[in-house]
């Protein structure tokens, strides 16, 4: 049987692949506690909410003394009041006593407030000894006074399913007494790259070979989006061998990725492995250039997405149909990728038939291609990208100052403070 | 002696400040090869750049026949133009003929071209038999051809030293043979949290007492930035506790960031032990707000930074000060924080005369404020936060409209792929 005979050649719109493709993607099954400082990064398995208030009781926010307001009216630069010191709080402390009129206690930088205390004038502003202090100055209610839960109330969200875990969301836990943390586990997602022409490094290159370049991108790829790659060597192209290893990624693996095969060439067997396989045929072709020719299969819950061959094109069916079965995997939300505006700044002059979405670089709202003759394939240009440029199907020419959509990316240079331009 | 009493007060400038600390920070001293998947998000060790021209040789980018464009010449809908088979090219393997006029050779995406052709029809443009086709349009010289180079010269510049590697650099590398690269090891960053009235999780919290976050935040960071933390438990207001505790962290890493201690309260000891250490002192107090208490001290080569007890204080000392002291340790280049413009949204309506940094949200342009009234000390707005605002000192109130100038933060919600705003 001829491998196209068996499911249409006939291109789908991108939105419905990812929707054919998520349809059959199970989330993750259940989590497991982690050490907080170990979840970071990681993907959270429940939403988490502060137990306790934040601060958990009224306090001073800085070094002086704890004083009734209304014991410093009148206060001035040359008619000092003075009041008696009657203990010193640290942190960490509980106040003995509560505060008589004409009374004041030395607090620390965190230290509980005593009862009867509305305000903290700074050690700074004082003339003290260690029985008296001399104010100069008039306090209004609560100056310099830490309210209970004026942080965080309890019960206030820190972190919900599905995000990210930054270093902000771990402080934030830590202070509510959190020590370890559910996270989804990591999918595993197989990665195969296929072609009689692939060699491996650092051997010279062989007339006619080039370096399998496919598989460390799209494992570099798959680690960015916190999932776990696991790889077999390049397989040639041989429909049998190439059943024989997805199946056996199949065992191991949540999904699985494979590379080459796809087109319409004389050895472009990856329909062929689908039949051998006995896998469901989601689709074969899709409406976006670069990478167009995908094949999906479906296997024991299994999503197989074989993507073309070519690095740049690999690339891109990764980002846009491999990247939300892998989100939806780990469990990380939103699934789909985020569309914002952006506006172009260089024309970018061929008609898009198909939809066609390039690499390109946005700072603020402008987007810039990465260079002025587009190569496709140029998976150089990369490099310093930050998100893609979506050219609906049937668009013409764009120009400078038109209006486009762009999906950023997760793992191009998005922090000036690392990555020079 | 009065820990007071052995430096100044008076504060400093901040680039003042963090000169002084990358005066007597050291790079990296010399990279190692890691296997090329375990160098992603490392940083490079050294420049690397193409060690062949991509492609290798002059190929095919698709499934077609290769011609001699002058053959098609005068090809029409109604007048084919036949040409003969001469072999099949598949991807990987070497042509064995040139091409005469008249002949073409079937070839595979990928393929290297044989002599003689000089563009490719694609297979589904033709009228195909085994030993010939027929074509029914003329093509131009080099039309449907890649030519070896066009995507990367040798030579070509892939990584620079000091660079963050991504997934395109794993790519493009492989695709140069490398299978190992050279990073820079990652520094080692001791961490200690010091104040009697920090408890750990997940114990109920006693009275006056909160849960250390300022350890958990700071790890985090320094994870972020691609160093190692060092951590040990909290460290009462003891000054010969901490003492030995920071002699301890200096004999396995490369910088110690303290928490606490560093204010004008009876209990901060952080300039004190740095004189029970021999430490140099370099500064006390920095012209920014929050985090201006700052104790530096230098001991063997190494910078001890003793930031603010307060959580939100200290992770902003920490992103402005210890942030390049970790990155020139881990050989990160560029060192300093980088500044870009934004556009302020939101009024802050207080004066700022000693310098102002607060974290806030940039979306494009336009900088937001994390919440209406902004609570100095409320970690809780750091979650939404992707970077600091910068206010300069002596600055008054600024307004909606306010050309502002702020600092990305790498571990912010940076990626919409990620995180739900």
């Amino acid at each position: 049987m001829e491998p196209t005979d068996y499911f249409s050649r006939v291109a789908i719109p991108v939105d419905s692949a990812i929707a054919l493709l998520l349809e059959r993607t199970p989330g993750p099954e259940g989590s497991t506690l982690l050490p907080l400082l170990d979840a970071l990064h990681r993907i959270a398995g429940e939403d988490l909410a502060a137990r306790i208030p934040l601060p958990p009781f009224d306090n001073s926010p800085l070094d002086g003394f704890a004083l009734r307001h209304t014991d410093s009216a009148g206060a001035g630069k040359d008619k000092p009041v003075f009041l008696r010191v009657v203990e010193t709080i640290y942190a960490g402390d509980l106040p003995r006593k509560s505060l008589a009129p004409g009374a004041c206690a030395r607090v620390m930088t965190g230290a509980a407030l005593p009862e009867g205390a509305t305000c903290v004038i700074p050690w700074e502003d004082t003339d003290n000894h260690p029985d008296t202090v001399g104010i100069f100055h008039a306090l209004a209610a609560h100056q310099n006074y830490r309210f209970h839960g004026e942080v965080m109330r309890q019960g206030q969200g820190i972190l919900r399913k599905g995000e990210r875990i930054t270093s902000a969301h771990v402080g934030l836990l830590a202070a509510q007494g959190f020590i370890e943390i559910p996270v989804f586990a990591r999918p595993r997602v197989g990665i195969l790259s296929t072609g009689s022409e692939l060699m491996s490094g650092p051997e010279p290159l062989i007339p006619g070979k080039i370096y399998d370049s496919n598989r460390y991108l799209l494992a570099a790829r798959v680690l960015t989006l916190g999932a776990e790659p696991v790889w077999t060597s390049a397989i040639a192209d041989d429909p049998a061998l190439i059943a024989r290893a997805v199946e056996e990624l199949l065992e191991t693996c949540d999904c699985i990725i494979s590379t080459g095969g796809v087109s319409v060439g004389a050895h472009d067997y990856m329909p062929q492995v689908g039949s051998y396989i006995n896998a469901e045929p989601l689709f074969r072709r899709v409406q976006m250039k670069p990478g167009g020719w995908v094949t999906a299969l479906y296997k024991d819950t299994k999503i197989i997405l074989c993507l073309s061959g070519n690095p740049f094109a690999a690339a891109m069916s990764f980002d846009l149909l491999a990247g939300p079965v892998i989100r939806r995997l780990a469990g990380a939300a939103p699934v789909l990728p985020q569309k914002i505006p952006g506006v172009l700044q260089e024309p970018f002059p061929k008609a898009s038939p198909q939809g066609r979405f390039l690499y390109a670089r946005r700072e603020g709202k402008e987007v810039f291609l990465p260079q002025a003759g587009y190569v496709s394939g140029s998976l150089a240009s990369l490099i310093s990208c930050n998100c893609i440029l979506q050219i609906p199907p049937g668009k013409g020419p764009v120009e400078p100052g038109d209006t486009v959509e762009v999906i950023p990316l997760s793992d191009g240079p998005v922090s000036p403070e690392f990555h020079p331009v």
